[in-house]
């Protein structure tokens, strides 16, 4: 059965995952080592320290959730709200929609304030829904949607809940590494994102990050929160340091030892170089991409630089260009979503996916594949 | 940060994670690739044949969840339970008692059906239970339960709930590939298991397997699951064949890898060999740790295979020897939960932990760190 299938090696210039750097799938495939274990439960710390220099962020209560970035955004809101709860969502894409099933599926009900695909989270809009709604307990958004590549005004929008009494919560999926993520200086009260963006590991866990606020909030809750596994006061109690350590559920070890090392990894980079590389990467890609007359649909001051779109022109087959593109070259780039499938393509500068040697390739091998 | 972390190579001998073969490391430090890749999504198609295989069953719906064994549980209840409902849960230790937990955290009524640790379920206990709640929808059971190293009747427990008309949930986490788990034998509903047992799989990802009937009873509910991340119908999409696909989360690519090799190699072996190994690495670790007087507190044939408790002699410290075990021989064997902590030791002979080797060094070991 293993003979049949020959797994390749890509260049993943898609919306994630992104390419994983040799050191962090070596530190994957290290012997796998007990989850009680003390050189584990150092690594634990390590990760958690790590993640605050991430976020930017002094939250205590912050660590990895042991799922994809799906399971991060439903542990904060299963966390945050109780069934009669009210939340002002934000919907630019598919994952405010997203957004949307969960906060429903929690017993509370979402205000729902919708801007374009392909536009930002407008913030007098997001005002307006605040105003007519005082009693709401959250405002939740997405940083940088991965389905339209554009970026919303994280500060702002953190800064209306605050002014309303307000929680936010913050997708910063594909955000964290990519761009700035300033936990504390937006005031943010939850914030979940993925591995397998900006921070180059292969995907299977969320960050979260959650505010004193916020754990306030989790530890005044009436009701018990639906999720055995997502239940904040548990997992808390596991992620504690050694000695105060209670069991929950078994950590996926080999997952964190390639998350700690992606870490280390953007720690000896810095966050303000690995923000100037993916910012350069876009720059050069753009450049190339219009040179041989391809557009960006999403106006250039809310562009994502690791995440691109990329109108498909008149005439073109997307999926067959896509796959010509992995078949000829290796490459993968993403389909649209939802108001963009069919119209645009995805291209992600994403962690170890933002070189010049990336960028370039793609530019020449989308140029063939078009021009053939 | 890095240099002072050495991360040292053990030796498996606990409650899981066991030790991971060099073959299934090594596959998971394959390049990373893209979730929606037609490689990958030939090897969800593998992954899938071979669960049916361990889990001896021809359920279509069959696949792993994309989280720990804790999260392959609560997606069985979160999505077989509806409010108003009523699960009767069997409990013989901490993961009957968790089970409970999820039931009522589902807004279901759980009834108790409770044995002593180190015992195995009493189907006469349960059967009576059924008599007395006749609308109960489900009869939950572990089958072998880590906390206490106890083997209940699984074809004995389903077969009762069949017979009354409910479905049955099993917790088949220690078990897959150490014993035999005849989902279709014996008439499961809903089975869920986990990778770092007997498969030998870093930890991280749930097999499961829903009966076509439970599969109705998830299409025919009144209500939403609450749950977006574990709601089958969703999740089952995503899992279904090329074509039919529709993007869900993304899937944990490199553990993926890791279990689909671990799946291969047991396939490679064979379930029969499989169990036949770990019998007999059980029968060799009993008799060499009886010949130096320690004593198994399990009946004999209650025990796990796998799963040894062996109870610690007067005046020993629990802590203090396992610490030594690790330290000196780097040896890792598990404490006592519940009923058992600071009473018994927990041996696992799991998966690539079930071999000669392991059993006499742990035997040699723990001679040495007692009699010194």
């Amino acid at each position: 059965m293993s003979n049949a299938l020959q797994f390749p090696t890509r260049m993943l210039m898609g919306p994630g995952p992104s390419d994983v750097h040799p050191r962090v799938l070596a530190a994957m495939a290290r012997p796998t080592i007990g989850h009680l274990d003390p050189v584990f439960v150092a690594m634990m710390d390590e990760i958690k320290d790590l993640l605050r220099f991430a976020f930017q962020t002094k939250n205590a209560m912050t660590f990895p959730v042991s799922g994809p970035g799906s399971v991060g955004m439903e542990a904060c809101f299963a966390n945050l709200l109780e069934p009669g709860d009210t939340a002002i969502v934000c919907a630019n894409g598919v994952f405010g929609g997203r957004m949307k099933e969960n906060v429903e599926r929690c017993g509370a009900a979402a205000v729902m304030v919708t801007d374009d695909w392909g536009k930002p989270v407008d913030p007098n809009k997001a005002e307006a829904a605040i105003k007519a709604n005082p009693g709401a307990k959250l405002l939740a958004f997405v940083h940088a949607e991965t389905s339209a590549g554009v970026k919303s005004d994280a500060a702002a929008l953190c800064g209306l809940a605050a002014n309303a009494g307000m929680m936010s919560v913050v997708d910063a999926v594909t955000s964290l590494g990519g761009i700035s993520v300033a936990v504390d200086n937006w005031g943010a009260d939850a914030v979940y994102s993925g591995t397998q963006k900006c921070l180059s590991c292969p995907p299977g866990l969320s960050p979260v990050t959650f505010s004193p606020r916020a754990v306030d909030t989790v530890k005044t809750r009436k009701t018990k929160v639906q999720s055995w596994f997502l239940d904040l006061s548990l997992v808390a109690a596991y992620w504690a340091g050694e000695g105060a350590r209670t069991y929950h559920h078994t950590a996926p070890v080999n997952a964190l030892f390639a998350l700690h090392e992606a870490l280390i990894m953007l720690h000896e980079e810095g966050l303000e170089n690995a923000w100037a590389r993916h910012a350069a990467m876009h720059q050069q890609l753009a450049a190339g991409l219009e040179r041989f007359g391809l557009t960006l649909p999403v106006a250039a001051p809310d562009r994502l630089p690791q995440l691109n779109l990329v109108s498909i022109p008149e005439g073109i087959d997307d999926a067959k260009t896509r796959r010509r593109l992995l078949d000829e070259f290796g490459l993968e780039i993403g389909g649209g979503l939802g108001a963009f499938a069919g119209k645009a393509w995805r291209i992600g500068l994403m962690g170890q996916s933002a070189t010049r040697r990336h960028v370039l390739t793609c530019v020449a091998a989308l140029a063939d594949v078009l021009q053939r």
